[in-house]
């Protein structure tokens, strides 16, 4: 849905939120060395937990067709942040876990995150930032369960 | 970046409810009787402008690849919302525009996001939801102005 004068959706200003978030983050990430990381490799990246995930879980958080998600993983994974390897717990599947590479560029982007942070409360004022942030989290809360 | 209880990042706030906005958008759709559009075809269709656009700005919005974006327009065609349109403007280029089914279902969504707004104001406050708000708008203004 486009966006109108009057009264833009909420979630299209999240996504906006969000876009801006990567952005940030990919051009802080680019600028700390990490140069061959692009924006839609942060669509896997930003979801995948430090002690990796399955490949079945990732795309169904992103939303993505199992194809989809396994031309982005060929990517990423020929990038060298991460490898697949079979699963201990279930042979029939596939897990997508951090190379050391990988692991240092999540340890990077664990601490660019907080300076976002940081920075973002300083751009709209630390108390408005953290009435918005609380906001939020309860709107994000009640429509996770009502979605349920 | 996969969420931590002590600090989760802005942008993964903004990433869950996006998502979650659109679970709750997508359910009213097949309520009001769109049963066959799913949550991919969002990532395309909450971005079209009611005129229609070109194939590559809507890549380009969803950050999709160009073949990635080709397949799913195909699934929304198929499905008889949108259509491909040489564009008057530039015969190189392809215009994706809404069918009449297309329309029916802009039109409703519209109508959707509206009682959503007032769901939502209504779910933490009025007056919270006005002031998150403003703070997210003078947020993402700050952040795409910088991102330029």
């Amino acid at each position: 849905m486009a966006e109108t004068e009057q009264s833009v959706p909420i979630g299209m200003v999240a996504a906006r939120l969000h876009r801006a978030a990567q952005i940030d983050c990919l051009a802080r990430l680019n600028e700390a060395g990490y140069t061959d990381l692009r924006m839609r490799h942060l669509a896997l990246l930003e979801g995948m937990p430090r002690e990796g995930g399955r490949v079945t879980t990732l795309a169904t958080q992103t939303g993505m067709t199992k194809q989809a998600m396994g031309e982005l993983i060929d990517e990423i994974e020929a990038s060298g942040y991460i490898e697949r390897q079979s699963d201990p717990a279930d042979r029939r599947a596939r897990l997508i876990v951090f190379t050391p590479k990988g692991q240092r560029a999540y340890e990077q982007a664990f601490v660019i995150l907080g300076e976002m942070e940081h920075d973002y409360a300083t751009t709209v004022g630390a108390a408005r930032y953290s009435e918005a942030r609380l906001t939020l989290d309860d709107l994000v809360t009640a429509l996770e369960e009502n979605n349920r």
